[in-house]
């Protein structure tokens, strides 16, 4: 926790804080439903859809812990008991790393392919339906754009926050 | 879990996909970055943060806990052991409804106001210098026309998904 004085607010404006929030409340409905719907048809929690996702687009279905780790960018503790939930589900299993004992791979097994196999087109079908039946073709542009854009600046943006407590505000004009 | 058969695939399209992983990784990074600046400068958590702001914004900065449940979206179990985390940090307090027995309000301490007029100022300075400095006036609203367009839609995309969504869906501010 900082010493530093808090600094002088420079509070959003009432279009940036609108927007703001906006942003908030999208995230917040969009993948409530999202995950909602996918855990009545299909079982899986979001969680469990995410780590299968990524397992199913890494070669042979198998990868490092942590490089499930910072695919999910969850905590080691979270993500340890998440795979041993999966694993009691019989949707992927351990294996050891030969080479590298600390080490542990995680692979999907047949269940964990046939379950992301029949949840993929469901999960797509809502992401249409609450998300991109809304939207024009204008507007999926401007999404991917200001995307592309916030993410682009994020290394520098990264750089001028600096360590903790070096700087009274990072980044205001 | 349904027994339906899985829908044939309609998978997205090149740049829908691009845009709906940009929007994931947009929501992921950012979101990450405020919570681990937020506590850095200030001991306080992301749910935390999001519980004293809802508070705060409360008259008397008191909430019946369904209450904060319906503004934090969370699962029962997950708020009722955040309160208790933040009761034990001084920071909010239970008290009894008296004509509910089974309501209770949660209220905000003098350690609370404290904690979110110290935080407040810094998360905004966060949120300008990651996500509003990178963004034109005209992306803003683009972003703004985006979330907009999709929450309206939402309570007719409920209604044609069948099971209705018993929660209302909050306009923007």
């Amino acid at each position: 926790m900082t010493t530093d004085p808090t600094p002088e607010p420079n509070w959003l404006n009432e279009r940036e804080q609108r927007a703001w929030r906006g942003w908030i409340a999208l995230q917040a409905e969009i993948n409530r439903r999202l995950a909602r719907q996918l855990q009545r048809e299909t079982g899986l929690t979001g969680a469990e859809y995410a780590v299968l996702v990524s397992l199913s687009e890494a070669p042979g279905g198998r990868m490092r812990v942590f490089q499930l780790r910072e695919a999910a960018d969850w905590e080691k503790t979270r993500l340890t008991h998440q795979i041993t939930r999966m694993v009691q589900r019989g949707l992927v299993a351990r294996e050891p790393c030969t080479e590298d004992p600390r080490g542990a791979f995680v692979v999907l097994t047949d269940a964990g392919w046939e379950a992301i196999t029949q949840a993929a087109p469901r999960h797509v079908a809502h992401v249409r339906h609450w998300f991109y039946d809304a939207l024009s073709e204008e507007q999926v542009d401007a999404l991917l754009d200001l995307s592309r854009t916030v993410l682009a600046r994020l290394p520098e943006a990264d750089r001028t926050m600096g360590e903790p407590c070096t700087q009274e505000v990072g980044g205001l004009p």
